[in-house]
């Protein structure tokens, strides 16, 4: 893989050898004003189900590209199944949460509402890009499924059974999470995916905890003797779970 | 602990009961004009030696704030020996890093200046005063050491060759940071401390990475198959140290 790559995109198109794909407007505008981009540039393209090809710029314009696929570089690999509900923070640290989740594998996000949660709307098209970008930034293969935002409770009743949630709680009687994870890892060997959710900034209600708490499938688990806020507990129950139950221990493509 | 906290403040001054403090002109205006407080108002104060004691608002005005010392809350415990030697980032990444990293309870920071680091203007002070607005939000009882900004020569030459010093490393053969962290922990129970070393954006360059791998205190590790920013992995780095070998199975205080 001596071959060097200006630059790695996701498009929604199929990927194969010889075919011509049109690229997005901003994608083209991308190549064309910031990375000055011209015919022959070599790219890497990715649509989260055909692997990641080695492609050529073919044409450019202000507002339009086309890309001629040239040969695969990397089979199509599924993500670990872990998904993160979290309940929405204000926009810096959740532009944050969200990159760093994608850059930590996760493969689903749920926007949970709680009875703490300030700044309830969420920008489903802004998420959305946000993510594009973080998993073209990091190699991965595929985007994360984003789902619509919803309420707690109604959360919790869509939630398999049999999927194990662990929720990330300052107060009360919870468990390492290391030690949750160790214990869950031994009986289930994560097939079916596996859940974890944070709070919002100041956690949630006492009321919220009893209701979690009463799920078969919630853990409650704990982080440490500071207090975390929502979006580092995020990111640091994610890193656990990849090191433990994920791929953690993989290098990565191509080095 | 039924008493209700206002709001947990870092003071230089020492701490015993039945004295008086002065509080920083930045604190006499956060208390009077962000949180409206009022004589009688009770606080947590904590400088790093003394443990943290509860007090009252005892006199308040624009730029100046007195407060009576009551009683102790908590005695002082030290942080786990943690130090993190990072390549410093653009200003909103390296503000996230500081600030979570004093989060995950790192003990000293060194910011390192490599080949690629971009922007080697380090601004002490505001470092400084994010890593104390964030231990005053963690609960912690301690603010991290923040050393002088070193070129990375300089900065291995003055590391003790006893002392392990996990290196991130997106390029060559490097050990899961999993793994390497419980193998020296069997070997070594991390009495003095242990370091984290994270690169700049675009890695550390072939050379710098020869240049570590000669050092005999040097372990190069890696964090997965993605490709992490600079700050997310000194975070997950964090992350798996504490929980590993630090104190991440601990519960916070007061729940």
């Amino acid at each position: 893989m001596a071959e060097r790559i200006l630059t790695r995109l996701f498009v929604e198109a199929a990927l194969a050898g010889g075919t011509t794909v049109d690229l997005s407007p901003e994608h083209a505008h991308f190549l064309r004003s910031v990375l000055r981009a011209a015919p022959g540039a070599k790219l890497a393209l990715f649509n989260g189900r055909d692997g990641e090809w080695l492609a050529e710029l073919d044409a450019i314009g202000k507002k339009q590209a086309s890309v001629m696929i040239l040969e695969k570089r990397r089979d199509q690999t599924p993500s670990p199944a872990l998904e993160l509900a979290f309940a929405p923070v204000k926009k810096t640290p959740m532009d944050f949460l969200i990159q760093k989740s994608v850059e930590l594998g996760v493969s689903a996000l749920h926007p949970v509402l709680t009875e703490r949660t300030q700044g309830d709307r969420i920008n489903a098209g802004r998420l959305r890009a946000q993510t594009i970008e973080a998993a073209e930034q990091c190699e991965r293969l595929d985007i994360p499924e984003l789902h619509e935002a919803s309420k707690l409770e109604a959360f919790l009743d869509g939630w398999p059974d049999t999927k194990p949630l662990f929720v990330c709680a300052e107060a009360g009687d919870a468990t390492p999470l290391t030690e949750a994870l160790m214990a869950q890892k031994s009986t289930d060997p994560a097939a079916g995916g596996q859940g974890l959710m944070t709070g919002p900034e100041g956690g949630f209600s006492s009321q919220e905890l009893v209701n979690l708490s009463e799920r078969p499938f919630v853990t409650l688990v704990g982080l440490g003797p500071r207090i975390l806020r929502a979006e580092t507990a995020a990111l640091a129950a994610l890193t656990l779970w990849q090191a433990i139950v994920g791929d953690l221990g993989l290098r990565p493509p191509h080095r």
